[in-house]
């Protein structure tokens, strides 16, 4: 990948005909606030994971209308002449809160504030809630996944069940969530996310037959290497794999059967060898339960494809993008006026909003707290939006090791009913606060 | 986007760790035959769409191990510097064939066969599983949304809800299975996919009031404009968009309540004033069930979203990548031996295979026989693998008009039942064959 592409264009067609309409009748310059939010968290999940923020930050960098575009939009008479002038000057200018990167979020949690002129805002919709509905929708199992593999370490290695881009953003966020590792190789590349994986059945069924495989990838990969032991017999394999390998082997791989009780026999196996040290991964169609399922198990690391990248059942976050507020005129200081649609079933809040993680005593969160005005700092309760652009400079950027470490802490500060498996209601409740100070 | 990206990276560790080592056994070179296909349909589907051909030979050009790549391996000491000088010269030089695009496929259907080295094929397995994972999972549900629609127009607008890049294949394959337009430029521009929008609830919220939304947009973009009339009260924004744009209103978008009462309100206002022209689109958390049950409503057409990007309940087609065939030597004119995991439930076929499509007098489809040779042909088997490659040179890419025209063909080939919307088994039966030539 080269570094010069454009985000623009990915991006519904009605962002850039509303933007049109309205630099016609001027209102495109009103200042207008968005707020990104999700009215419900996914099926019976006890909390949200904020996850895209860096993603989308640099979508924002990108999002910028190059001569190719600007003739495509021409050429397909997208948009006017107007339209087009405006958008090859497009510079975002305005400002951006959110919630940081790996916070947990509830209903209604204000987890993206755009405010600048409608103009410049509007057109930000698409590519914003494709980058955040995805990764929270990964986050949200992702997190679920490692809560339930506890001490154990999870490999992420579900690229080939999701398109190939969305592979990439799937291990970054799996990571950020507490996955030790992805097969994923762009990953690596672009995230420094730690990657994994030694072998598969083909490499077994290439060879002339099982112990020729291994011997193979024992030479070329030293005896710290896992082998894949399930392509025929597994007991007959491992027994091959100790003899070729002794005690050193790094470990074994199980990728079908029943993973619990072919995982006891192996353990016993290799223990009767003295290769107390190998270890035992498991890997074939497993999700959070079955993970947990396997606790007592004597397995040493998990791998999870196809569950993860598919949001584990619920493969996109629902988020919307909403103007939640604007200004009746162009004049500076003309003041913003709450806005919204009216809906049945569907509370959409007006007005800009501020919010703040409510905590005990003891540091254990209680509240989502979410203020029409900003409200004054206090010791209990944790702020939770940070400034991502100012004056339309992305100041929000930072490693993915940092967001990994928020997601551990703002999990630990939930309630311990947020770690439940099993369905049930958000694990704090949201408010929404009129501030004193309004 | 520019045109020089590498997708080398977009694939698993264990597939260079796998090449390393075999590489190193000399078993790298051996002629291997890799074939990828579907043990089952997603639930209950009567058949499968193939999708993402086109994009898999665009990849498979693209896949060039270049200096930041070749950086990125050494630096993380993913392989040794054998397999590092292997992979800078890496060119693709086999064979392969496959389904064509917009075909039909069903369980056991080779939809792509990969014939080359070992080296060469394997580690092209997670690429091509990344992208027919994907765009089938969205064909299968497309196209039976375009079912469900009948003549009807259907708008793909799912961008928002999935990754940016997902948005943009999803657009393109549901373009393919017969949607008339989507939301998404990047599609348009890449693919020619036509592309459609007006306004979202933002636009009208920003002026005044709704009065001054619709004659702002009708000003801009003329009377042959959709209208957004759910933001507050349907009835009133009806009546004012009509005695704003007359009946020469092109059209209104309904995007909440119940689609059906109001589109038959809607309906009556519009004939009322005689705007018999207007057309009336409902958009709004439809599938194809939502979409069926809407056809006694007067509707002119349906922008689908989220069922369309996340597969209708199936977000990704559960394709594997299997070695089916592998020569025990490496001199040329050494064999093919069929090979296969050792599994229960899970039926793997060894072998090179070819298919053809039964038809009965009528040309109507009566089942899918796979054969382990070529069979000869004859009137009333129709061939489903074509050369996609050819010594490594891509023979394969077509408009995607072509594949949106062969879908349709293919489609009204198939038995009635295949056009169902309840679950059932696939519309016709697989049968493994032995050809009588070999």
């Amino acid at each position: 990948m080269t570094d010069d592409w454009s985000s623009a264009l990915l991006t519904d067609r009605y962002e850039l005909t509303m933007l049109q309409a309205a630099l016609h009748s001027g209102a495109a310059h009103r200042r207008s606030v968005f707020e990104m939010f999700a009215r419900s968290l996914p099926d019976g999940r006890r909390y949200g994971v904020v996850a895209g923020t860096g993603r989308f930050l640099e979508a924002l960098r990108r999002f910028r209308f190059d001569t190719e575009v600007l003739d495509y939009l021409a050429d397909h008479s997208i948009v006017d002449d107007d339209t087009l002038r405006w958008l090859a000057d497009y510079r975002f200018s305005g400002d951006i809160w959110g919630y940081a990167e790996g916070d947990c979020y509830f209903p209604g949690s204000p987890i993206l504030v755009v405010d600048g002129t409608f103009a410049e805002s509007v057109i930000l919709e698409t590519i914003a809630l494709s980058i955040y509905n995805h990764d929270c929708a990964i986050a949200s199992a992702a997190s679920r996944m490692v809560t339930a593999a506890g001490e154990r370490p999870l490999i992420e290695m579900g690229s080939r069940r999701t398109h190939e881009m969305s592979a990439v953003a799937a291990a970054r966020t799996s990571y950020i969530c507490g996955f030790t590792s992805t097969s994923n190789l762009q990953a690596g590349r672009l995230y420094q996310v730690p990657t994994a994986g030694t072998s598969a059945h083909a490499f077994t069924l290439l060879h002339d037959n099982e112990r020729h495989a291994f011997d193979s990838q024992l030479r070329a990969l030293g005896s710290g290497t896992a082998l894949l032991v399930d392509t025929y017999d597994v007991d007959r394999a491992v027994r091959c794999a100790l003899e070729l390998a002794g005690p050193e082997l790094g470990g074994v791989r199980l990728d079908s059967g029943d993973l619990a009780m072919t995982a006891a026999r192996v353990r016993k196996l290799l223990d009767e060898n003295e290769a107390f040290d190998t270890r035992i991964v498991v890997t074939g169609d497993l999700d959070e339960y079955a993970i947990q399922a396997l606790a007592v198990a004597p397995v040493d690391g998990y791998g999870v494809g196809t569950a993860l990248v598919t949001g584990s059942g619920e493969p996109t976050a629902s988020l919307v993008y909403k103007l939640v507020a604007r200004a009746r005129g162009t004049d500076p200081g003309t003041p913003l006026e709450p806005v919204a649609k009216w809906s049945v079933g569907k509370p959409s809040k007006g007005g800009r909003k501020w919010s703040v993680r409510r905590l005990d005593d003891s540091g254990t969160a209680t509240a989502e707290l979410v203020y029409d005005a900003e409200p004054e700092p206090e010791p209990l309760a944790r702020p939770l939006m940070r400034r991502l652009v100012a004056n339309g400079e992305v100041v929000g950027e930072e490693p993915v090791e940092d967001a990994r470490e928020r997601h551990a802490r703002s999990l630990r500060e939930l309630p311990e009913t947020a770690q439940r498996m099993s369905r049930g209601e958000p694990a704090i409740p949201t408010y929404f606060e009129q501030s004193v100070y309004t």
